[in-house]
């Protein structure tokens, strides 16, 4: 594997679920493999899940880790070809992500969508420039549409909770104060579409996302009806994509809030949620401190699909 | 060893002590120990001697090491049930404590008191809840009331260039212009306590320390009184413990200031201090710059104590 | 060698590029060099190549690093004695240094010129002040008159892409909308002034350099002239020295901007900048992507230089 940026760079999920599960079994059984490379980890935006268990999982594999946090503000990057850089810019990404390749043989790139240009949030304008320019194997520790390390430790998560072949997974829309990237939601169904789950989505109307990412699933707008018979409720706030909405607040109704009314209509469902989340804006404390909320440990995954993922790509380094 | 959070979790000093200086002679004798373990350090407040010193220890195990600093502004924990939270905090501590923990093996936390609420203080709320739900090993790397890898440091420094088997420590309070916990004071009480040395506090009235770390001490108003014979003067500002006093900044009477004359009534006394100092506030240039000044050894001890901690919380993992 | 702050510090410039040579053919030779060896790195001043090159190096070498990042405006040093410190400097240099060199082997320092004070700029007050009192090894991650390890990096480079034995090395000044040290271009001419190429540096009047770095180079006002027949043009902006000068932007004249009508006069020469570089005010988009252009291999050598440095050092320590 070269870059890793969404679902299908990983291939076969199978394998790589097995491979997950190979690796949580003995985490330092490749430490060997990393001995000698270096990671660099590049966070435009900030970060805790992602930082440690990305370290963590370099470290579980002998590399050495170099972190550089892009401080928002004062490391402004010019992007554009032409311009006379006489302002508050001071270096040119076609530089400066070279510069950085120089350094490491991986680079893990963090860097939100910023809701100023669609098409270039959508287009996943930083990321690919990494790709493109950096001459190193990237991926994605979270870019501006999608979120796969995050997804495929849902999967792995799903995969080691689930009671049947092919559960009912509900990823459900609730409420926050602020703004929200739908990187988490894009990602989350685009792996369950690569699934053979029973995968429905539910939002208040005007929260559609990118039909790219929907795929195949049944979008319900009913919440308490979508959610009757789930094995495992996904959720999470996003901000509008269509039209106008693109990166607005449409609603706050905390009746989408998920509370134990909404879990007593699933099949005594799992409750997940990718951190950090609002409690009693997504979801009650009653639900998240319950037995079947499964928060912790689909983050502890974090560290292992982060795992498969790195070596992957250092099995792929000439 | 599970956690270190005061002088009672060492047990036998005299051990510990052995131990220490075991270590001080081959600092790379227990370099297989640490391996494949991670140390997490979370500063909840800025740090140089414990952030290097510590981080310095851990790798002398051969551990690798996180280090998490979370601005104290940006990053806002909320700590009540119920709350609805759609203000500014992002994440409950119910939820980023145990997530810390499934990304290290050994978590170590500075944490000051925040001077808002005693109770809370004084009941060390928040590294008692890194030792509640983070499920890992916790130690202090300065809590709210006590900085024990500091005196554990200031217990081998002492041990090292003490003359007599009892000698006569006086920890003396010393101006400040701004308001300071009572960690450093409490702990290094704590600790003498622990000894059988000859032990006096001194500071001006309305300084009284919690009479739970004071013990046996004797207080001493008359600072010149108080160093007579002393071998060992050990400085430190703290602000108010008392009633309405907590917190707050009693006297900056440069009369308390340690200078030549202070140390000509000691038995040619050792000066020390845990740093960062004021000088000519907390003691003159003469004193700190004097043969007697043994504040840059004391500093590098705190690489000793935090390798003691740590080796013994790695022995302790199952 | 024991300290890194000038030219003079590596002996003989034939057996350093002989061994950079070396390293860069097999990085990892030398990995058991630095085991139980610790780097710590200093930043007064922020950094991207210097972090990110000295680290990589460090682990090359196999020796952990310690990154302390001083915020400038949070943790001021009181640097005089005498002073009654109740202001908002928490910290004495003269206990901060010492402590610093306690948890560690090698120290790297960046601390620019801060124009306040001309004498204590050349007189490189704050490095000085480390290897005085901190009781370690040293080196410069650029100080306030030199930028050693970017000039020996740049060395390297030439003569990896010099085509003749004494080539034409042109430094020529070029505008920037702030005002910037004079360390890179100080140190550039004080390295090729250690060579026997043919050195021209050339700038508008009002910008001489000390004549202590300026050494044998000829200096030539008119720039076109100075570019005549170069095989490499080594770009930078600095702001004046002389006089009253001192710290000031003088001229932003974008006729000294490096264009392809400069490089039209020159012999093919190979476009140089230590990064980071405002494009057309420094040098013109079309020059900087041209094949001539060897900025990224150029950024890439820091490693090299850094590598040469720590090895030698560590054969240093007792």
């Amino acid at each position: 594997m070269r870059h890793f940026t969404n679902v299908n760079d990983l291939g076969d999920l199978k394998a790589a679920l097995d491979e997950a599960f190979e690796i949580k079994k003995d985490r330092f059984k490749y430490v060997e493999l990393g001995r000698n490379k270096t990671l660099l980890m590049i966070f435009f935006n900030s970060s805790l899940r992602t930082r440690l268990s990305t370290q963590k999982a370099a470290m579980n594999l002998g590399m050495n880790v170099i972190v550089l946090d892009v401080n928002q503000g004062a490391w402004k990057l010019e992007t554009e070809r032409g311009v006379i850089m006489d302002g508050d810019k001071t270096e040119h990404l076609l530089e400066a992500i070279p510069v950085m390749g120089c350094y490491c043989d991986i680079i893990g790139v963090r860097s939100f969508a910023q809701f100023q240009n669609k098409t270039d949030d959508y287009n996943e304008v930083i990321i690919n420039q990494f790709i493109k320019y950096s001459g190193r194997p990237v991926f994605s520790m979270e870019a501006a549409t999608r979120h796969p390390l995050q997804s495929f430790a849902d999967l792995i998560t799903i995969e080691e909770y689930k009671k049947k072949a092919r559960p009912k997974v509900v990823m459900t829309w609730a409420p926050h104060p602020r703004a929200l990237p739908q990187a988490v939601p894009n990602s989350f169904a685009e792996w369950m579409n690569a699934t053979d789950y029973d995968f429905v989505i539910t939002h208040p109307e005007g929260y559609e996302l990118d039909p790219k990412f929907v795929g195949n699933a049944k979008v319900e707008y009913d919440q308490m009806k979508a959610l009757e018979g789930a094995d495992f409720v996904y959720a999470k706030n996003w901000s509008g994509y269509a039209g106008d909405n693109y990166g607005r607040v449409i609603s706050k109704d905390r009746a989408w809030t998920v509370s134990a009314a909404h879990m007593a209509v699933t099949n005594n469902a799992y409750f997940m949620h990718c951190l950090p989340v609002r409690r009693n804006m997504i979801v009650t404390d009653d639900v998240i401190e319950s037995p079947q909320s499964i928060v912790i440990p689909e983050a502890a995954n974090r560290e292992i699909s982060a795992q498969v993922v790195l070596k992957r790509i250092l099995e792929g380094l000439e």
